[in-house]
């Protein structure tokens, strides 16, 4: 079997996710990981050829598909449109208010090229997507909810970082059950977000620091707290590194519906994640996939995951599909 | 807007709830409704032309997409492969095992013809393969399970009916909450389909019938109860009318897996439906839309839901998708 030719751009988290789901993923070959860094200083945890970023044209033909594993903030809106001239791209990208302008700008590159760009794979957006579109479509009547967490907000725990007397922290989202529960009992209740969800906050502060104004600096702080239920907690940093060295998240989608004939309905999709990072590196390779095979049957452009038959993602053929698990 | 000029193939519960799934879905009109019975016979829930099934070739070039609703033990396999000559189809074919016989037949006969035909849609078969297949995609290496209910089985209550000294009888099939737990707590167990469901039987006896010997009869019924924990209510036929009427169901899809690096996931899809019939209809109607836009780009021959992009599902289009909901 001829396998298909990844390269990964950029190797944090993500990218290290990439190079471990591979590992469960035997139709693909890594050719090589792409760095803005030193290509020696970029220590991989497999053995793979490592190349500066600048390089990557030397790829063109060599490589199937690129595997995107930069940030939303500023690595993909520069990054994607110029690899998506030479390459075959498939990225995270998680801003979903920029995503018509992002998806426009990959758009123009990939097809005036005649490559394929899947946009925004993961699981928010992403299988989640899928989820919201599938629901929506055979409940036309009804209500979408989404839930994130429990799960590691990056951005709130680096916004109390950010606040002075703090050493270390890290903050959970979590759904707030009672908000929950009203969705399963098909109340249809409205929700914004802050009504969804708590946030719980384990801090290291510096040693005399003034803990109760560090509480009220947090919970007081616009747009990332004062809105919501927020719980703080002081914590040593050796209980940090024992218990919250990991990046779990989660999250779930629900949707309640009825029929004209006043018969209810209540469609449920959840995740729980030990490591977000590589849950979302798994989702992306197997989106790589997809994008290999509709590639083959002549699609160019960008695609999000809504463009893609599910059946594309999998090792196994339509065949073997129908028969084992239609 | 140009409407998808539908037509439904038989007027049983699934029939009806397409009637009823209409109105939800204003991009669509129905043209005719078609029958084995005479067609004077057929009451409709809401006012539509009906024709008898010997009829249907008067309209060719008048209907885009033949929803048929028959059912899947001596109908469809029968009706598809010869409408599917005329006509583009979409349905709800529900024999797992004989999927792919079933397959090939549409396939020749919508493909020499020049249509689309999409089988097996509903939820399982249907919303479980999607979920089915992504999950175990993007999990390589896990367990998928899939629990039913709690539901009316037809053929289980067919079954107590058949005993002689039944009136009258309902079947539920009740998931196992502790082998769900298990599934739940990522122990992976092994788990037969006797070990994940209960069966729960409200029975109407007759009068002066031996209930021990009807209880007998039901636990050791051999495939239906004998090697399921089942449990036995006798009622009478009053309570059966009054809590007993509706066709509810309901299951999960759950996929555990874990990363080479150790971690864990979860995820799990579930249903729960106060209508069996009525929600396996609206998803027919989901998969018309798709069907339509499929074959207006070209596309022919057989296809089951994993060949659909989820987008396509949607009354929404793709840029509106991008924009609202991904």
């Amino acid at each position: 079997m001829e396998k298909i030719k990844i390269g990964i751009v950029g190797y944090g988290n993500l990218g290290k996710g990439v190079h471990i789901a591979l590992s469960q993923n035997e139709d693909m070959e890594l050719i090589a990981v792409f760095t803005r860094r030193e290509p020696e200083n970029v220590k991989t945890l497999f053995p793979a050829k490592v190349d500066k970023i600048d390089n990557i044209q030397n790829y063109i033909g060599k490589i199937d598909v690129m595997v995107l594993c930069g940030g939303s903030a500023t690595d993909l809106p520069s990054q994607t449109p110029f690899i998506a001239k030479y390459f075959n791209t498939v990225d995270s990208f998680d801003t979903h208010n920029n995503i018509p302008t992002y998806f426009k700008e990959v758009e123009k590159s990939a097809k005036e090229n005649g490559n394929l760009s899947i946009i925004s794979v993961g699981w928010d957006p992403g299988l989640f997507s899928i989820a919201r579109a599938l629901f929506s479509s055979v409940l036309p009547k009804g209500e979408t909810y989404t839930f994130w967490g429990k799960g590691v907000s990056q951005g709130h725990s680096d916004a109390i970082r950010r606040i002075k007397g703090v050493k270390n922290a890290i903050q959970y989202t979590i759904p707030i059950n009672e908000a929950l529960d009203r969705v399963r009992n098909l109340e249809n209740p409205v929700l914004c977000t802050a009504e969804k969800h708590l946030r719980e906050c384990f801090v290291v502060a510096e040693e005399n620091a003034d803990l109760e104004k560090i509480e009220k600096e947090i919970v007081s702080m616009p747009n990332y707290f004062a809105d919501y239920k927020t719980i703080v907690h002081f914590i040593s940093e050796e209980e940090l590194k024992l218990n919250h060295n990991k990046m779990p998240h989660g999250g779930l989608v629900l949707r309640s519906g009825e029929s004209d004939n006043d018969n209810k309905f209540l469609l449920e999709f959840s995740i729980k994640l030990e490591s977000n990072p590589e849950f979302t590196s798994s989702v992306l390779i197997a989106f790589t996939r997809a994008l290999f095979r509709m590639k083959k049957e002549g699609v160019i452009g960008c695609k999000t995951v809504l463009d893609v038959p599910i059946g594309y993602l999998s090792k196994q053929t339509s065949e073997e599909l129908r028969k084992e698990l239609v």
